[in-house]
């Protein structure tokens, strides 16, 4: 019995349908797949038929068309025209029913719609239809003779980038070009390469300023057929040799810039999944236009998109990808519902499921065919008949909070994604030192709890966003609220610290308390002197739990700050600690993180240990010099 | 490429095996499943070869035994004769290879081990083994005859149970007697069922004594082949007509008494898996016996172990199930690593994957087969083809953090095991409500917010171990104090409240405050007044942030109690709020866990608006009638 009875057609049996295939049995939704390979990653993964054809083949898809109601894809190097005209068969009016009874596909609907998947496949189309609907992109320029590119360095300038328009991925397809020698190298090696194109005096080949960024972000974007968009996390990506290597989830950006990109991210695929692909040559708002745009099937599914996080904090979009996407991978294991899941829900027309995080902290590491550079253990390999890569794999299942994906494929070639490991936890500093446990793994060494974070960290160093906010009155009050910074820095817990004053920067002290919560913080201590009201009032404006350190002033030795922090009225409460005592401050931060983070609960319980200690010493001291002589 | 390129055959091909092989999917094992269905649950998941024979038949296990490395069971009716002259072949002597030739078994493992499965499948033996390892089990007797049954009966009284020794599963095989006349009857019924024993002078038949049991839990012990044990959460099962319905985890107990279920529940496994079955006839201590238990085979894989929780605190072993479990699939959402892949991994001699709970809460709900009880939508569901059962299947789809699971059985037979439901979520009463909208579609209705928790009260009603505890020096505080109980009370945080004092019960602050977090307390507010000692101490003694409230006594106006609340030393901080103001306790509290925990934080949110709006009435008032006539 299948959920709603409907079959799923999917070009494309890699991991990615493997990994749709495993939500698609979950949910008892039939797949069925179209890949040349007769015993693909998608395919084990069912006892089912399969079509063993290329997915760019126009009979594989008459004939999937033939056994299915929707056909989806799990990559977008897919035959557009012949889904084009499966879906304009649906849509088309009477005259066509020979066409539609010849395919006998009339109630088939494809999902992505293949107008997003056609301007996808297109990068320079993609680039522009964005750019068309005021999304962010770096700037671009056609360039269909090697002339355009030359006249292009020029108002770009060294390096810039030049891409093929069509079937690039994982970095191949694209150069970067630094000087016009290596412009003219560029231009033929694309050009010789390029994908056919109907319109011949294309050369397939745009080129796209360089852009200085300081992260790479990811998001998947859900698109339902009743036209919602739902957002998973931002995420951070990490690259090596163009290929995707580790996914931090959540990003390292604040709350806010999050929400920003989210933003953008679903403006971007409204714009893939909305528009006709010919808008730029039509006025859309010529009857035949607006015609045109009713006709246009709708799109659905989950959608990947790549952006750019520059120095200057702007935030542009990169590229698309009309599918599940390397990585939403995280989602199986860290989100409410995987995107694979939300796939199948989003073309079934079924509710969205939802995307939050359920974990705190998740990343994501590809693992790669190798050649046998696990030689480490390469003749007690070669006795158990291991290979490298199963010694990869299973060295991996020792690491904390680790789930293995591998994909069932043969051969382990150098560069081929051959599996992945999710790895979730509960602390920033303990999913960073997971991940590096699996690099060095992945790196042919053996499990291990002490691996050296000089070896990735300039690479793979995790910064998220802070979880406490220290703010003070003012800079004469730093030396006492440091203490407090050093404190949550001996629990690995990230913080930010600045100075908002209550009464000199009051719409400062308003806007901080009210973004702090969608900026990530989870708890803020605040300092202040004599009429002390920034504790409370920034309590005033937020939910967050805040810690008030009552800094003594010229007089009254501090009761004036004491009294102004803790005589809270009912409603806002504050946490006050004693007089100068921001020590404490940190270390009751930590203890309220440590209610749900295992790792700062147990480095507080060490804490206790050290100043016991530290009391037995003075202890032993005195016992052996006695009372007169200790000092 | 397999992962250590060893195959495991799993006899049956239910549900637990279709769970398993997603595992094995995941993990690259090749699994050959054995099961008289030739489209079976399990085998959907596959596109491997299996065998469509009766796991009971000895020739499909010999089969299976050519096939494979390893065997293991997803149910434990099965042929533990032939599973034991595989293993026996295995370890024998030399003179028995011929034996071995004509099985070709050499080499193939049986975990968990023919011993532990034989064991368990007969439950009078299985009670008997436990009992004889100091396990606590209800009081039990052997019934060979209808006379050692009324005997019995008049040693336990009535009621007490009657149950069948084999055979029996979900409630099928137990009879509850409760007076003489009933118990001939069921004595004859059980005995004309019996399945047929080697000992046929054994009516298959015994007595248990009728224990009052408070709740029923469960737990997933892991005994992988180098005798590590390793737990899951303690879960709290709710039965329907003998079958389980729902589970929640973590169970409703605290952490200490958890930690003792643990401990039991390894015994127990423990007990079942490393001792021969015959150790009652035999002493132990003699060399025949000892070289006996030499050859016993390892045991390996998950276990279920069923418990009992009395009213008086203790806790009882009720029975074990040699393979993964229904009170278990919530693992495969909840924590780090599922039962199934754990089962996979400690047959396979891998590493033990972490058991963590890596979301606060999680529950199961299974989905049984239905008559068209859905009529509702019956028109609707005609006109799309939509079963009842398909109807319940999306509905579900629309409760936030519910992931379905279907298990591609053909006929949804009443009472038939169709699919369940995991559900996550970071708050106690959010797992509630969302398992109550969960019952309520299963009942036949649409997806609603609104659910009637008395509609489920009664049965499913969701009462976890307490997040707060608030503690008190003197009843005399309790006015003070009940503020911060009525607090969180509204937020919906599950609180205990009792009198602790420093000076006159200094050992019960000890004991309290060490235990507080293991129990499961995330903060602890304390009360006290003049030389208010007890939040200070308390902080000494726990990682748990401790909130102090200072209450006002008879002289100093409650500053006597602010400054031994606040004026804490360096590295044992506590969070003083104002004199006698219990209220902004309990809200500190609820904004601690809304860091964390998101209905909390959104609470607080609607208590800020709330507090702003009773003063805008205010205002109002005031400008309606002015101030000399406002009062």
């Amino acid at each position: 019995m299948t959920l709603i009875k409907k079959k799923v057609g999917v070009l494309g049996g890699g991991q990615l349908g493997r990994m749709l295939m495993e939500a698609a049995n979950r949910l008892n939704v039939e797949l069925v797949i179209v890949d040349p390979l007769k015993n693909s990653p998608a395919k084990q993964l069912s006892s089912g038929t399969h079509i063993d054809l290329p997915f760019t083949d126009p009979n594989a898809i008459i004939e999937l068309a033939n056994k299915v109601d929707i056909i989806t894809a799990e990559i977008e190097h897919v035959d557009t025209k012949t889904l084009t005209e499966i879906v304009e068969a649906k849509l088309s009016s009477p005259e066509s029913i020979n066409k539609n009874q010849k395919y006998g596909v009339e109630n088939v609907n494809v999902y992505p719609s293949p107008h997003s998947i056609r301007t996808i496949q297109d990068k320079y189309l993609q680039h522009k239809v964005l750019f068309e609907n005021n999304i962010p992109v770096a700037p671009f320029e056609d360039c269909p003779t090697l002339e355009d590119a030359v006249k292009t360095a020029q108002k770009f300038s060294y390096p810039f980038l030049l891409k093929a328009k069509k079937g690039a991925y994982d970095g191949r397809g694209n150069i970067v070009v630094k000087s016009e020698s290596e412009l003219v190298d560029a231009w033929n090696h694309l050009s010789k390469n390029k994908i056919s194109s109907s319109d011949s005096s294309d050369s397939g080949i745009y080129a796209e300023k360089f852009v200085a960024f300081s992260k790479e972000l990811a998001v998947m974007v859900v698109k339902s057929l009743d036209d919602q968009f739902v957002c998973y996390p931002i995420v951070e990506t990490v690259q090596k040799d163009n290929i995707c290597h580790v996914v931090w989830a959540p990003g390292c950006i604040d709350g806010l810039q999050a929400k920003k990109a989210q933003s953008l991210a679903c403006n971007a695929v409204k714009a893939l999944s909305t528009l006709p692909v010919n808008i730029q040559t039509q006025n859309p708002d010529t009857p035949a236009a607006k015609s045109s745009i009713s006709k246009i099937p709708k799109s659905a599914g989950v959608f990947g998109v790549e952006m750019f996080l520059l120095t200057n904090g702007e935030i542009l979009v990169n590229e698309i990808a009309p599918r599940p996407h390397n990585s939403g991978h995280y989602t199986i294991e860290a989100c409410e519902t995987s995107q694979y899941e939300n796939h199948l829900r989003a073309i079934l027309g079924l509710p969205i499921g939802s995307t939050n995080l359920k974990v705190n902290y998740a990343a994501m590491v590809n693992i790669l065919g190798t050649t046998n550079k696990g030689d480490h253990n390469s003749e007690n390999s070669k006795q158990n008949g291991y290979s490298a890569m199963d010694s990869i794999y299973q060295n991996i299942l020792s690491v904390p909070g680790a789930t293995l994906h591998t994909y069932g494929k043969e051969e382990a070639k150098p560069g081929r994604k051959m599996g992945h490991v999710t790895v979730v936890s509960d602390s920033p500093s303990e999913i960073q030192h997971r991940v590096y446990q699996i690099l060095n793994i992945i790196d042919g060494k053996p499990f291990t709890n002490k691996v050296e974070p000089k070896d990735f960290s300039s690479v793979y160093s995790y910064k998220p966003a802070p979880l406490v906010g220290i703010i003070m009155g003012s800079d004469s009050d730093l030396p006492v609220m440091k203490l407090a910074a050093k404190q949550l820095e001996s629990f690995d817990i990230p913080f930010e610290l600045t100075i908002v004053s209550a009464h000199r920067t009051p719409d400062r002290m308003v806007e901080y308390a009210k973004t702090a919560k969608d900026r990530g913080l989870k708890v803020i201590i605040a300092g202040a002197g004599g009429a002390a009201h920034l504790p409370g009032m920034v309590a005033a404006l937020t939910t967050l739990p805040v810690i008030g350190v009552p800094v003594k002033g010229r007089c009254l030795d501090g009761v004036d700050s004491l009294y102004s922090i803790v005589q809270m009225p009912r409603g806002i409460p504050v946490a006050a600690v004693a007089i100068n005592n921001a020590d404490n401050a940190g270390l009751l931060a930590a203890r309220m993180l440590g209610s749900y983070v295992s790792s700062f609960s147990s480095g507080m319980a060490d804490y206790l240990n050290k100043i016991r200690e530290e009391v037995e010493v003075k202890i032993e001291k005195l016992e052996n010099v006695g009372y007169e002589n200790y000092n």
